[in-house]
C-alpha cells in the first residue's frame, strides 16, 4: 500500500519535547522560536527529516506553524484543521490561532514583548514571509534573529536522515522535450528578467527543466536538491552524488556541473562576489538565500520562478501521457465502482474502499504495462459526515462503514510515468434523500458548466471561478474551497500557478491542466465532490464566432452516479454534455474492460430518457 | 436640450497653438510639457476653461493626454478613440499613441534625450502618476518640472471663467442622512486611517459629504471645490463664496469654516507645518498637494478617499428615490418607445430620437413634479453601424436616418433630484435578421444571468462579470467593455468604486447600485447593448440554503424589444424571469400611461406563449 492508516498526530509528545527547546532558547538568548511546517524547498510534502512541526507538536497537517515563547506556546493552523489540532496537540501546552486571520506575520505585533528576541531558520521561510515577519516584530519592538542551528534538530536525537532514493531519467517519451532544450528557455527567461542567474528551489522545476524523477517526498516523484541557472548556460545542480547512478550521473553531467549540497551556500556566496545578479522568487526561495547574495555584495532580482509557467503549459508528449493515463485510471474506477455497486449496505468500510482502489489501480497498471508508481495523495474516503471533512484523511480510529441511507464521496489520485490523476466521484450507499440527490445535481450543474465553457485568450481562472457556483448559489450554498488546482505530468498534483479560484490570477494558457472540483457538505451529515481533470484547448470554431475560443477537454473518465442526478433539474444543453461525456467514457474505457465490469458501465453510460429533456 | 449635436472636435486649432506652447517653452527652459484631460478634480467632466488638451489639440474625448516636444507633438488615446483623434487633430502637428499600451508614463523613457526638461502642471496629474512619470523620465535621463504657472492659460487668451453656478442644498429627504452624521462618519474614518486631516479633492466626495449639488460641468451636478476634513471635527470647505445664496452660506458654515479657493494652498502649508498627518488618496489627489504637504513638513498618509464606500453604499432615502426616478424614467422611455414604434422605417433621425426623448423626460418630469434637472451624459443614439461605435456622440455630421432592416441603439440617462437614471434598449428598424435577433437574445440571456443571479456576501465584481459573457462565449462573440459600473444618487453616473468587470476587486455591498450591460458589436453593421441598473439587496432566504446571500433587484423599467428575442434560445428559468419582469414594468409604468402608449405597453409586456417555454 502506499498509505497508511495509523492516527497520524500524537497529543503526548508536545510537552517534553517544547520544554527541552525551551531550554535551548534560553542558552542561546532567545525569547521565542517560530517553527513553520515548510522545509527549505516550501512544497505541500516534506521528508521525514524535515518534519520538525510535526515532531514538535504532535500536529499531522500538510500546513501550519508554531510560536513557542518562554510562558506560552501558540499552533497557527487554517479553517480546515481547526478540529484536527485540537485532537492531535496537547492543548495544555498549546493554544491555536488562525493561520489566515492572524498568521505569525499578524500576531507578533500584539503578543510579544518589547525588546524580545525571537529566533528563526532562515532556510525554512520564504523572502516574503521574513519581510512581513520582520515588519510585524519591529511594531512590537522586537527583533527577529536568524539561527544558524535548528534548535528542533539540536533536540531531536532520532532525526532520521535526509532521503537518498535513487533519481531516474524521465524519459522523452513522457517529457517531449529534452532537458537541454528547456534549459536554454530558462537561460533565456534569466536574462530577460535582467539577471545573471536564478536559483531553482522548487524541486518540481528541477524535476522539470533537468527530467529527472525522484522518490524523497511522498506522492509526488521528486528528488530534493537546488539549482542555479545561468544566462550564460554554466548550469550548477546540487544533489548528493549518492542518489545518482552511473548512467544518470552521465546524464547529469551534460547539463551542469554536479555538487553536493553542502557545496550550494559556497557556490551562492561565490556568484554573489563577483557581482552576479541573481533572481530569487520571493514566495518559493528561503530568505537565507537573500541574505547570502546581499550580504556578498551580489543584487537580488525579484522574479518568478522561470520554470512555473512552461511547466504548467503541457506539450504535445504529455497530453498524449496524460490522455492514456486517464484511460487506464479510468478502467481501474470502473471496476472499484462497479464493485462497491455490488456490495450491501453495511458490508464494506472506508479502509476496505481505499484498499481495493489501490489493487484495482496496481492490476490495470500492470495490465497495460504501465506500474503504478504511487498514489497522488492519500486517498479520501468519507463515508457521511466523514465525506464533509474537505481534507479528511481516513484511519483505523475514524473508519466507517458505508452505512445504508449515506453518501460515500472518494477522492484519489494515482502517479503513473505518463501522467498524474485525481478524480473524486460521489455515490450513494442505498437510496439516497430526495435532499442528497438536489443537491449532487446542483454540484453537477457547476462541473458541467465549466466543462461547457468556451473563453477568450487572457481569461483567468479568477474571472470564471463562480461560474461552477452559480446553481448552488441560487439555492443558498456554496462550497469553503477553490474549484480548480493546476496538475503536474507525473508530477506534484497540487501544481501552481495556474487555478480557479478567487486567487486564480494567471491566465488560462493552451496546455495547462487544471481539476475541475465543485462539491457541496452538510456537516456531520455528508459531502458531495465531483472532479474531473480537464485541459485548456483551442475550442473548435463556431459558426459566425468573430474570436478565437479556448475551452477545456475533460481528461478524467469515469460515469457520474444516475441515481444521484435529477436530470429535471439540468437543462437540455447540460443533459446532452452528461449524455455525450457518458457516451465517451463508455466508447474509451468498454474495450479495456468485461464481464460484469463492462456490463455495469454500460448501464452507467446509457443516456438519460428523451422526457427527462425539459 | 441639454446636449449639442455640434461637430466636437477642430483640426485646425493645433497648428498655431502647439507653435505658441513652443515659444513658453523656449522662453521658460522647457524641452517639452505635458498636457492631460483632467482638471485639478479628476472628474469625468471637466468645466470649459479646464478643457486644455481640447482647446490645444482639438480633440474633444473624455480621456487622454498630449506630449509636446521641441521637434514632435505626440496624442495619447485609448481604443475608443483611435478614430476620433484622427478626425479631430491635424495628424501634421499629431503623431498617435494607445493611451494603453503605451501612455506618456512609458512612453517616455524611450523618446525623450537625456538631461530633457519636462515640464507638467502638478495641479492636474495624481500622485501615483506623477510617480511613474518621474520613474520613466528618470530612466532616460531626464528631468520632470513642476511649473507654477500652466503654460496653456498662459497663451489662452480668451479662456473662460471658472463656473461660479449656485450651489443648491441637497435635501435630506434625498440625501438620507445630515451632512454632519455623515462628517461625523469621515472624521471617525480618518483616524482610523491613522491621520489627522483628510484633503477630499472630489467634488462627488464633496457633493455627498455636505448634502450640498451644483452645476459646474455638464451632465454631473457638482460644484468644483475641495474640503479638508479633520479628525477633530474642524473642517474647512474651499469654495468661492459667489457661488451661495445667504441661506446655503448659513447652512454651510454650520458644518465647516468656509473659504475662497485661493486660500486653499495656505491652508494645507500651514497644517502641514504645525505637523499635520493628511490622508490623500494616491489615486485622485493632486501631485501638488503630496509637495505641499512635504515641502512643509507634515506627513502624507496614503489612504484611499474616505467617502468613496460610505458615497456607494445607497441608504435608505436614496434608494426609495432611485426607485421613483427609475418608475418615472421608465414612463418616458415607454412613450418615446411608443413613438418611435410607431415612425415608418427612414422617417426618423439619431438626433430626433435624442431630442424627442428629452421632451418625454422633460413631460414625465413635470407631470410628476420631479423635474428632468439634466441628462446624465450625451445620449447615444446609433443606429446601423454608429451603434458599434461604443462611445458614439451623434453629431449633425454623423447624424443617420434609421433605415429599414438596420438596428437602433439608445443609451441615455437623466438627472433627477430624487436619483440618476441611466437605460440602454436595443430595437429594430423594420424587420431584423436572424442574426441580429439570435445575438441579442445572447446579450439578453447575459443580462438576465446577472439578474437573475444570488451571491455570497463579499463577492466581488470581478467575480461574476464574466456570468453575463457566457452565453456570447458559447458563439465565439464577446464585447471589449466591463459589465457594469457604479452610478451615484443624484450624482455622477459613472460612479466608483463599485464594478462589474475583470477590474471590478471592491466587494459588493448592499445598497451598492450598478449597471448591467452586456453588449455586442458589429464593426460597420450594428451594436447591441442592453441595460439595466441594478441594487445590490439581500436575496430572499431560500428554503433549506446554508447562508444568506445577496441579489440585485432590477431598478430600471423598461420592456425588451420582443422582436428581438428567440425565445427559444431562453432555459425556462430565463424565460420566466422575462416574463416576470416585463409583468412588474407593466404594473409599476402601466398607471403613469394611457392610450395609445400604455397599449404598447400592454402589448410589449404581453408573456411569451407557453410552448415558446422549452
Amino acid at each position: 500500500m502506499f498509505q497508511t492508516f495509523d492516527s497520524a498526530g500524537d497529543p503526548s509528545v508536545g510537552k517534553p519535547r517544547v520544554a527541552k527547546l525551551r531550554e535551548w532558547l534560553a542558552a542561546h538568548d532567545l525569547d521565542g522560536f517560530i517553527v513553520p511546517r515548510a522545509d527549505e524547498h516550501q512544497g505541500e510534502y516534506v521528508p521525514p527529516h524535515a518534519a520538525r512541526l510535526r515532531w514538535l507538536t504532535g500536529f499531522s497537517g500538510s500546513a501550519g506553524a508554531a510560536v513557542v515563547l518562554k510562558d506560552r506556546a501558540v499552533m497557527f493552523v487554517d479553517g480546515r484543521y481547526q478540529l484536527q489540532v485540537r485532537q492531535e496537540t496537547d492543548q495544555t501546552v498549546f493554544t491555536v490561532e488562525s493561520l489566515i486571520d492572524n498568521p505569525p506575520s499578524a500576531w507578533l505585533k500584539d503578543n510579544i514583548g518589547k525588546g524580545a528576541r525571537i529566533g528563526f531558520n532562515p532556510w525554512l521561510h520564504t523572502v516574503g514571509e521574513v519581510k512581513a515577519l520582520r515588519v510585524s516584530a519591529g511594531k512590537a519592538g522586537a527583533e527577529l534573529v536568524p539561527v544558524t542551528e535548528n534548535p528542533v534538530d539540536a533536540i531531536w536525537d532520532d532525526q532520521p536522515a535526509p532521503p537518498l532514493e535513487p533519481v531516474e531519467i524521465h524519459p522523452i517519451a513522457f517529457a517531449g522535450e529534452l532537458a537541454k532544450d528547456k534549459l536554454a528557455r530558462l537561460a533565456a527567461a534569466i536574462e530577460k528578467d535582467g539577471a545573471t542567474h536564478t536559483i531553482l528551489t522548487d524541486p518540481s522545476s528541477i524535476a522539470w527543466a533537468f527530467n529527472i524523477r525522484g522518490n524523497d517526498v511522498p506522492h509526488t516523484p521528486l528528488a530534493l536538491g537546488f539549482a542555479i541557472l545561468a544566462a550564460d548556460g554554466k548550469h550548477q545542480l546540487f544533489m548528493t552524488g549518492k542518489k545518482f547512478s552511473r548512467t544518470v550521473a552521465a546524464y547529469l553531467t551534460q547539463l551542469a556541473d554536479l555538487h553536493e549540497p553542502a557545496d550550494f551556500e559556497p557556490a551562492v556566496a561565490a556568484l554573489a562576489k563577483v557581482g552576479a545578479r541573481i533572481a530569487l522568487d520571493p514566495a518559493l526561495a528561503a530568505e537565507k538565500l537573500r541574505a547570502l547574495i546581499a550580504d556578498n555584495g551580489g543584487t537580488v532580482v525579484e522574479a518568478p520562478d522561470p520554470a512555473r509557467i512552461p511547466r504548467a503549459v503541457k506539450n504535445a508528449a504529455e497530453i498524449a501521457g496524460s490522455r492514456a493515463a486517464h484511460r487506464r485510471d479510468g478502467a481501474a474506477m470502473a471496476k472499484l465502482l462497479a464493485w462497491l455497486d455490488r456490495q450491501e449496505p453495511g458490508t464494506t468500510d472506508e479502509i476496505a474502499v481505499v484498499t481495493k482502489l489501490e489493487e484495482c489501480r496496481r492490476r490495470t497498471g500492470e495490465e497495460t504495462q504501465m506500474p503504478l508508481r504511487d498514489v497522488s495523495f492519500d486517498t479520501i474516503s468519507g463515508a457521511g459526515p466523514n465525506g464533509a471533512v474537505i481534507h479528511y484523511r481516513v484511519s483505523h480510529a475514524t473508519n466507517r462503514p458505508l452505512a445504508d441511507g449515506e453518501l460515500f464521496l472518494l477522492d484519489s489520485g494515482a502517479q503513473y510515468q505518463d501522467g498524474t490523476t485525481d478524480i473524486t466521484r460521489t455515490v450513494p450507499v442505498g437510496r439516497p434523500s430526495e435532499e442528497m440527490r438536489e443537491r449532487c445535481t446542483l454540484v453537477l450543474k457547476g462541473l458541467i458548466a465549466l466543462s461547457m465553457l468556451r473563453f477568450p485568450a487572457g481569461t483567468r481562472g479568477s474571472e470564471i471561478d463562480a461560474m461552477a457556483r452559480m446553481a448552488l448559489w441560487r439555492h443558498g450554498l456554496d462550497y469553503a474551497h477553490g474549484t480548480g488546482h493546476g496538475v503536474g505530468s507525473y508530477l506534484a498534483v497540487h501544481e501552481g500557478p495556474q487555478r480557479i479560484a478567487k486567487t486564480g490570477t494567471e491566465k488560462l494558457l493552451e496546455g495547462m491542466m487544471l481539476s475541475n472540483e465543485p462539491g457541496y457538505y452538510k456537516e456531520g451529515a455528508y459531502g458531495i465532490r465531483l472532479e474531473n481533470l480537464i485541459l485548456v484547448t483551442p475550442a473548435e470554431p463556431v459558426e459566425g464566432g468573430d474570436i478565437a475560443m479556448h475551452a477545456f477537454e475533460t481528461l478524467t473518465l469515469a460515469p457520474f452516479d444516475r441515481r444521484l442526478v435529477k436530470a429535471h433539474l439540468l437543462t437540455r444543453d447540460e443533459l446532452h454534455w452528461l449524455d455525450q461525456y457518458h457516451a465517451r467514457v463508455l466508447a474509451e474505457i468498454g474495450p479495456m474492460l468485461d464481464g460484469e465490469t463492462l456490463a455495469w458501465l454500460e448501464a452507467a453510460c446509457t443516456p438519460f430518457p428523451q422526457e427527462a429533456k425539459g
